[in-house]
């Protein structure tokens, strides 16, 4: 099992990228191979549009590979998104693609264009995250274990497939690009991190007054984390605030999810069957 | 010329009220009606969703009502707004309704009923506002000139009717939704206030990505104020970021626009052909 890894978004941190290596040695069922373009830095992103776009679409079209982990989130990968799905090399139709938070501007792409997409930990999360991400190592190797082996023992327990997870900010702002997916009979996750209740509320109404992800089966609220201040109190909660506007809009509310910007986040595979 | 001040998002500060008061008294051609309804607090809010809408039916049913100005931004119209537009009096349409920001939510989904909008400053702008707004009584008068006798030296100067404004976030956040108005052929204004450049870039993405939104005739960028600080230089500004989407998508760039969160903002009538 050959991974590739490639920062479609933000630069991978050397200490994650080590931490994960260590990590894949002592497994001893698969190889990773840290694409050097992890390591750029040009600005917020991991090296320029092209240089990113680059690096993803050599791995998509490399036989020997058998799935692609994104690096980390961040932002930046919907600037290279369309052009990653053009014209698809046969060799891309064959693997696993698997990340999270920014990556799913990708998952949404791909999923649609007829890639098999997982939503799940990346390497980035090996080491301390951004949001007092703690222990890694859980999560890397439930990525692990879903990626070399299918394993079902990571994946989100509540799934009722077919599935689909992202980021509440991410997912709205690809509504009505040509990265939406069909959300038709869909379990959808969503969570968010380090936004103010007001911009989720906002992002809620904009996600749940689309017709088509009026579509869904149902809908299902993993963690909200790092929780901006508001100026006064909000008045809601989190639950509060994506239960309302189910309700508003007439889709059920699933109740919550085990996914979210933390060690804890779980793996939620893309349209498929659950095996 | 009667003018109702109604709070569809925040509450209204008092000394804002007053020092708008004072300032239409001495101009002594309007009366200012400021709803109760504005001094409200519910969390978030100017009162819970149904004082706000109830309010807002009520000066737009109200016959002896000329104009009505909504009292300041900050989140929650688009909370009302689909209730507001249900089954409309028909003195509704005889108004002329102004505000900016938050008030984005209204203004669209009114123009798009058909209903006279125009994007300009508000009451809470005649004090030290939010985004340090020092000087807030040329603002007011700005807007009380469009408001009582259409005078053009309030208008943004480089309109080419039929033209709209949008904080960009709002605008975002209301595509795709039922109130998202027509864009073809428009003079698209767009400002931003308090975003990370990620996320005006993210949200330049979803709006530029539109298919809707590419029938505009031009987009031009207002001012972008208070711009958050990112973990590193994001390597651009905001206004390589709007050229850059437009150049992708198509769409003219049409320079710098005369509006902001700020209290040199300029008036811009949706739709209407300018006198």
């Amino acid at each position: 099992m050959r991974i590739a890894v490639v920062a479609p978004s933000c630069t991978l941190k050397r200490e994650a990228a080590e931490a994960v290596e260590a990590i894949a040695a002592r497994r001893g069922d698969c190889e990773l191979v840290i694409h050097p373009q992890c390591f750029l830095s040009d600005g917020h992103f991991a090296g320029p549009d092209e240089a990113r776009l680059s690096a993803l679409r050599e791995v998509m079209a490399d036989p020997s590979v058998d799935a692609v982990w994104f690096a980390r989130g961040g932002y930046g990968s919907n600037r290279i998104a369309e052009a990653a799905l053009a014209e698809l090399p046969r060799a891309a139709r064959d693997k696993l693609y698997m990340g999270y938070s920014d990556a799913g501007f990708l998952l949404a792409g791909m999923h649609k264009a007829g890639l098999s997409v997982a939503w799940g930990p990346m390497p980035q999360d090996a080491s301390r995250g951004d949001h007092g991400l703690e222990s890694g190592e859980g999560a890397i190797n439930r990525a692990l274990d879903w990626l070399v082996r299918r394993d079902a023992s990571s994946l989100e327990a509540g799934l009722q497939a077919p599935a689909m997870a992202f980021n509440l900010t991410v997912l709205s702002n690809l509504l009505g690009t040509p990265l939406e997916p069909d959300f038709t009979g869909i379990d959808l996750l969503i969570e968010e991190i380090s936004e103010h209740l007001y911009a989720i509320d906002r992002a809620m109404f904009h996600l749940t007054s689309s017709p088509a992800v009026r579509k869904v089966a149902r809908l299902r609220l993993g963690r909200v984390g790092d929780v901006l201040p508001n100026d006064v109190e909000f008045g809601s909660d989190e639950l509060a605030i994506v239960e309302d506007w189910c309700r508003r809009s007439g889709i059920q509310f699933g109740g919550r999810a085990d996914i979210g910007h933390d060690a804890a986040n779980r793996v939620v595979p893309f349209g498929a069957r659950i095996p």
